[in-house]
């Protein structure tokens, strides 16, 4: 029933590359491959694109007769401007019942081309940065099984990728989770979610509520952060993620070498025990069991040694786990929450 | 500049009361005669209406003989439906150049007359409940002048009459301030303002920067709060208003027998002194040097000694001047905040 508050997206994906030769234009995609290789079917690239994902390319005739569910754009344009091409390929696609999924700045709907392809077809043309409709106001009600929610101590400080890692290191030990998806990339991933910053403010809340709805006891919920509460543009979106998600645990997510709110470098960042403590004050107004797990750091420009005492230090002052995601995964985080939270009663 | 940001609105109205004879039905229109007497031109009533706001009854012929600017629904819709008198009369209106003001849940650009009228004679139809386009994100830039912001320990607890209870004492006194408006009868009574709760999550801040732009050093903008920090469904809007508004200072609306969030009863209220603290630990990131400078509270269910003894109680145990607006004023309120904070330097 909560789907239908949900953005969902039609698996397996065929993923349009175009003719980009620079990676970190392409990085949609390759999150994508990375996290879910399960649901995607092929890439699209035209001739002369050097950027290659490493799955099957694939024409949109052939993954139509493939049962392919999505054609998903992968890759942000150079410069901005979408190619002709790009175009004449999403109506192909929209032509032979493909969704077309993209959360780029394109007004698909302003295409009668490709409108008229979709509702021939009965494709749907998603834009991953739309809310969808009907959102309720949150409830607050306890809901049924644990969530661990991502914050962070300044915004694109590794969120998403630290839940999909946390995500990750909990199934693989056999628990029982989802990864719950808040902005574009992430709903790609997962195949659903909710942009949550795009939503209106009377109904953050209730949107995160429906993002992790009620589920099994030893269930849990990873769920991806937006923004941050000491953020001067984007607080008031972490704050109802945070009242909506009533996370019994979560992660702080840092940069270890910045210092000041990127592109708003007048205000500093808060301390890593400022940012726990906040969180826990605000955050046990809707679950008063809230507690952080550990801290999750991006280390990229340390180097090993720094890394390891950085890491080390931190976990002294803290008493939590502290990890590089990207170097030594979540394994250490997933113990510290089967000690500490797992083990206890559900009932709560 | 900003004007083009916000909602704004075209004095002096003509209010609708339509056939109404439930006068708890008719407070917006109420609220603009007792704030604004100014800006109201007369009242539009059909035969039968008891209910009287006590100005000039007058017809839209007459209305824009006299160059009133807008008509304004200044009631709610008994059961709902609008009655066809309504339309008709919006139509007239609409035809005679006065805008059409509006912020019940009808969509006036759904009836094509009332369009098509308002085309023609250069009228706009107005619903207040909608933000304008265009607001940025919030910046955390500091600005000049000051700001007081009413906060609450809920929703629906007086903040829009404590402000402007607060900013009408100021300009007793020969303070230079200006109301500012954040929801819609508010926004009717000040002629302009954003209603905050509508507005995409991540533009919230940047809304309320825009909603009390850089002024004079010492000018004191008296701001409507929204929500509460504290509320399961509401939050991220009060956080959001709390960090673009930057206060220097708060009042905490409160109401003296209330002990649950109004409808949704499962949570209890904050107490008074929680409510100040985390204002001023959640505000201090874009103003250090915010600080609650009074409690405004409703104490209608208190006998005269009950009220007295409970202001007084509370005001010894917090060191502030605790008043009831209704009653009281706030004058109190603003001797505290003219010893405390005007007398300082504006350079911070």
């Amino acid at each position: 029933m909560e789907q239908r508050t949900k953005v969902d997206l039609k698996a397996p994906y065929l993923i349009l590359i175009g003719e980009e030769d620079d990676p970190t234009y392409a990085k949609t995609g390759f999150g994508i491959v990375q996290w879910r290789p399960d649901i995607v079917a092929g890439q699209l690239r035209f001739p002369g694109c050097t950027v290659d994902l490493g799955v099957p390319d694939m024409t949109v005739k052939e993954a139509a007769r493939q049962g392919v569910g999505s054609l998903v754009i992968g890759v942000a344009p150079v410069g901005g401007a979408v190619p002709q091409q790009w175009w004449d390929l999403m109506e192909e696609a929209a032509w032979a019942g493909l969704d077309v999924v993209c959360g780029l700045h394109l007004k698909l709907a302003e295409h009668p081309a490709i409108v008229a392809a979709a509702g021939k077809s009965g494709a749907r043309l998603i834009d991953v940065r739309v809310p969808p409709p009907g959102l309720p106001v949150g409830t607050g009600i306890k809901r049924r099984g644990k969530r661990v929610l991502m914050v962070g101590s300044d915004c694109a400080i590794g969120k998403k990728y630290s839940a999909l890692a946390l995500d990750q290191a909990m199934r693989e030990v056999g628990m029982n989770s989802t990864f719950r998806a808040t902005g574009q990339t992430g709903i790609m991933i997962a195949g659903e979610g909710i942009p949550i910053d795009a939503v209106v403010a009377d109904f953050v809340s209730g949107a995160a509520e429906v993002l992790s709805p009620d589920n099994d006891d030893d269930h849990w919920d990873v769920i991806e952060g937006q923004g941050s509460l000491f953020h001067p543009g984007y607080s008031a979106v972490s704050l109802g993620l945070l009242h909506g998600s009533q996370p019994d645990a979560f992660v702080v997510c840092h940069d270890a070498t910045r210092t000041t709110v990127s592109g708003w470098e007048h205000y500093g960042l808060p301390s890593i025990e400022e940012c726990i403590e906040t969180h826990v004050q605000m955050g046990r107004r809707t679950n008063p069991e809230i507690r952080c797990v550990g801290i999750s750091v991006n280390t990229s420009a340390l180097s090993k040694e720094e890394r390891t005492t950085y890491l080390a230090e931190l976990s002294a002052r803290t008493g939590l786990p502290c990890v590089d995601p990207l170097i030594d995964g979540c394994g250490e985080i997933v113990r510290y929450i089967r000690q500490h939270i797992a083990e206890e009663s559900t009932e709560s």
